[in-house]
């Protein structure tokens, strides 16, 4: 039985907290939030010890792994503390919004030889992880071109803008995760930064994008995001493979279509929003971790994952803002 | 050249005659309409010629095949003056409101050798008659249940409901004949009638009704009939064989679907009505009707499969009204 | 906090443990089983009592309800045994195969008070319940037709089919409750029994069949059976109301599509089978029942749903092996 | 009566040759083609007359209008000689290689006051027509995203590709027309070049790319080509806008859908090839022209559209092998 500890007890705290609870090999030791009582509420729910002193997880005896939900700019610090403190860790995106601070942490990381992970769940999503396989079973042959759309509700505050890295650091680092997923090292970077609303205009950043990478083997995958969407939380993927093609498609609470003078065969919105979309996935995610570190093998993704997923980040703001390619080879 | 008259210029006589006018090896030779200048009209259109004397088409050393558009009660006068003169015949459904009448029409028919083929145009469709050509190719094994769901747009006046013949031998007829495609032989028929519209009950008639077939080897076919249907004319197929399942959906104007705050994937209505529905379907009869008469060939469906379909309509009627299920054995 | 005790450590006794030890109001307080050391191993997973003594359940002070997972010739006996010690009851179906001895049970459950429920779980199905409440929403006008498609995926085993009471008492007494679910009384029935499995026809049964339902406002509902599906576990809804149509649609396990020179768009077969299927339709079902426990509402589907479809179910036996449809107004 | 020429009695002009006949205020007056029977044979199936001698249709007091099916480097030639001849034209894609030659025939054509359409057929397929009136009637909003899928069923010969002028000139040339349809003008594209195929590789082409182009209102349009489809002509689009998505998807001969032990609701393989894909399109197409010429009306796409597209084929080739956006401010 492995003794987890949850770092933040906000939304992703909560639905880890959730997972791990349920989890037949896991059990939720320790929830720790330095905010009010976050912690305390989070840990009742599941019969979990809390803190408020978040130091006091690494030296804690029982706890064998972390789960880091604090906000970016504490990923790096607590799980460096918790790799140090021979705690696995399974930490969430994006690791930080600078690659020198990440780079440094890799440094300061290779010494150690915990297992860690980083939580770009959507690897793990059903459809997509399905789609993925087929690909690697050889259904569509070799892939030419992947194509995914990746659009939020609504856009958040501006406020939360300004601090957020900017869109592609923020949202687009899920989708380059997945672009590298399936296509591997991406030698070069295109993106067309958009502005349709005023506040995050005035904030500094883009609010829709376009960005195309290639890699050494000319596939092309093209992301198109947007950080509104009526219709609910856009999550779709296509391979093109040289023998077929594979879709996966949103999900929608219930499978009932409408029918009458104005539609045919109408769905409902799509799930709405990460934490509904992709609860599979998060489940399946703390599943792969907790199996990883019980067998002692190395998670993915890996920490080198999430620094290409960042230098992807970087690339495409480039792009976007110099109106130029940027080459990573 | 095949040589065709057309008799009976309203909206079905417009159908055919647009379809000889444009088929390689036919030419619309003559119209004939009794009323007004419908026939003169039509023939225009096309550079045909045109009459008001109905009779003088069986007549015309210049007309080969004719296709009978006239009122129901015409059919059979029609459908034998024009057999016993010499010219193959396409007759539009239903043969006749009565058995009695249909039967003698038989009898009368025997004697003559010209092709004669009856207008289950639904036989033709691309989609019903690729599960039909399916089936017979054993993609799906064999035959174990039929669903046939079709509703029309909205209720005919009760003017017209009242000298129909009742729902069954007016609407489901075309239905009794799918069936009858799948099934071959019915050994017993079940109906249940329906009414939601006053003014068609008050015509003494259902304007909906749902109606289970078996055939002899055990295989139930399922009719789901209303006069009425929201999202346009409602014509789908189902069937279920011991190794698959083939469907045949409702066909739009376009592909495009809508997505918003209310609705995913949503489709327009149905292509409404049978005019649009099936306009493949007669050009694709029509066809198979000049193939059969210049190859020599015995055109299907034929007078027995009028018959048939006409027995199991009275056979409806009768289950409709007494509750009881009717055998046909 | 609800303590539940569980009976039967089967199949369904699992979903039910699991489902209850997730529940944040209720507590799987005992697991009971005679046989071997199922109750034990069952009880062990969730750190919950276990017994072979199944009397001992209706006396044990620490249970407040009982969820009956027995076979079904024990389903009475247990319902009444927990009913009188005053704990709360939610029974799995059929109740039992005689409706005799269902009607003996319901005259003595009215001297109780406790709240009973029974287990037709596809009234929770989140999509058939979303059509239901759509309909009552009037999205859809007045019901005028209902279409059930339900097929299993492969048909069990005859030494099964022969204790099972028929098809139409084990399997199509969901669809029965389903059909009640929208159109309230029954007034007729008719049905078709179907062989197309040697076994089956030898073991006396049928191993698919057609039934059709009416209520005494004419709506008519139709229940497509049969003991196998290639494609999984098909079960699928229509409710055609006056001014629109609603769907349910077959769930999948991901929404992978895939296109080649074969096919396009092509899914993966159906969820098989039923704990999967409807895994939330059993999960919310707990929830009711809980809620109506702890709420002292009644819960439903009640004693007087689970005797109506029994009714239905003999119905439909009467007419497939009379031929005739049989009346209950 | 417009009394239309046909030069070119290939692929195209058979499509063109069918649509003039079967069209209500058209005439198929000549068909002219050098190359053997090949005039004379179409021709004779229409009633038309016939010739050889191409350039004796620019003097056919008999020709109101010219349909221009030549081959690319004739398109001008033949455009510039009917329309000085005072004949209205119609001339297909592309209007030529090479930006000098059509801008020299632009600076001639202004002389002359005969409509002149060029052959973007894809405007006027009814379901990419259909999303651009939607967003027109504000149906989505504004406009935020355009995808463009476009994948031809298989790789032309080697030899067709030499003389093609290019991917973009001669395939993608159709989806920057679409592009143009829907955001208007372009003001930076960037492509991406991929080889799959050796044989194009070896002629110095691409046999599939991904072109992203921008508007000066930040509206991006991605187009995603392949040479090569296994699963047919896919030809589908996506239009986001702010407050809703509209999709265009395949079309197939048939509404068929198969079930199965392996696949569920599979489809069959998309139309294949532009003749059947775009038949309605280039019927309406047509429509549009005839109608534009007896109204007096100056029909689009104009030669200013037939320029723009050529002019982002330029953009697009010079950016696929240079690696840089290009810039059309």
């Amino acid at each position: 039985m492995l003794n987890i500890a949850v770092i933040g007890a906000g939304r992703i705290g909560h639905v880890h907290a959730k997972t791990i609870a349920a989890h037949p090999g896991a059990t939720l030791a320790l929830v720790a939030d330095p905010f009010g009582d976050a912690a305390s509420k989070l840990a009742e729910v599941y019969g979990a010890r809390h803190t408020t002193d978040v130091d006091s997880v690494f030296t804690d005896e029982g706890v064998d792994a972390v789960v880091i939900g604090s906000p970016t700019p504490l990923h790096i610090p607590h799980l460096l503390a918790a790799a140090k403190a021979g705690k696995a860790v399974l930490c969430e995106k994006p690791i930080a919004l600078d690659m020198k601070d990440v780079e440094a942490a890799r440094d300061e990381l290779g010494a150690v030889s915990v297992p860690v992970m980083f939580g770009f769940n959507r690897r793990f999503d059903p459809s997509f992880a399905a789609v993925h396989a087929q690909l690697e079973e050889g259904k569509i042959g070799d892939l030419e071109n992947l194509l995914i759309i990746s659009r939020d509700p609504s856009a958040p505050p501006a406020e939360y803008v300004k601090v957020s890295g900017g869109i592609f650091r923020d949202m687009t680092i899920h989708d380059f995760d997945m672009a590298r997923f399936f296509l591997g090292d991406i030698v070069e970077v295109h993106a067309f930064g958009q502005n349709f609303n005023e506040e995050i205009r005035e904030a500094g950043d883009f609010d829709a994008a376009v960005v195309t990478l290639k890699n050494a083997a000319g596939v092309v995958a093209t992301i198109v995001n947007n950080r509104k969407c009526s219709a609910g939380y856009d999550q779709r993927l296509e391979a093109q493979g040289s023998t077929g093609t594979l879709n996966a498609d949103n999900i929608r609470a219930t499978t009932v279509r409408l029918s009458n003078a104005e539609v045919t065969d109408a769905a409902e919105p799509y799930l709405d929003f990460f934490l509904q979309r992709y609860a599979d996935a998060y489940r399946i995610e703390l599943t792969a971790f907790i199996d990883a570190v019980v067998a002692g093998t190395k998670p993915t993704p890996s920490i080198d994952d999430a620094i290409e997923a960042l230098r992807l980040a970087e690339a495409a703001t480039e792009s976007a803002k110099t109106g130029k390619p940027v080459s990573l080879a």
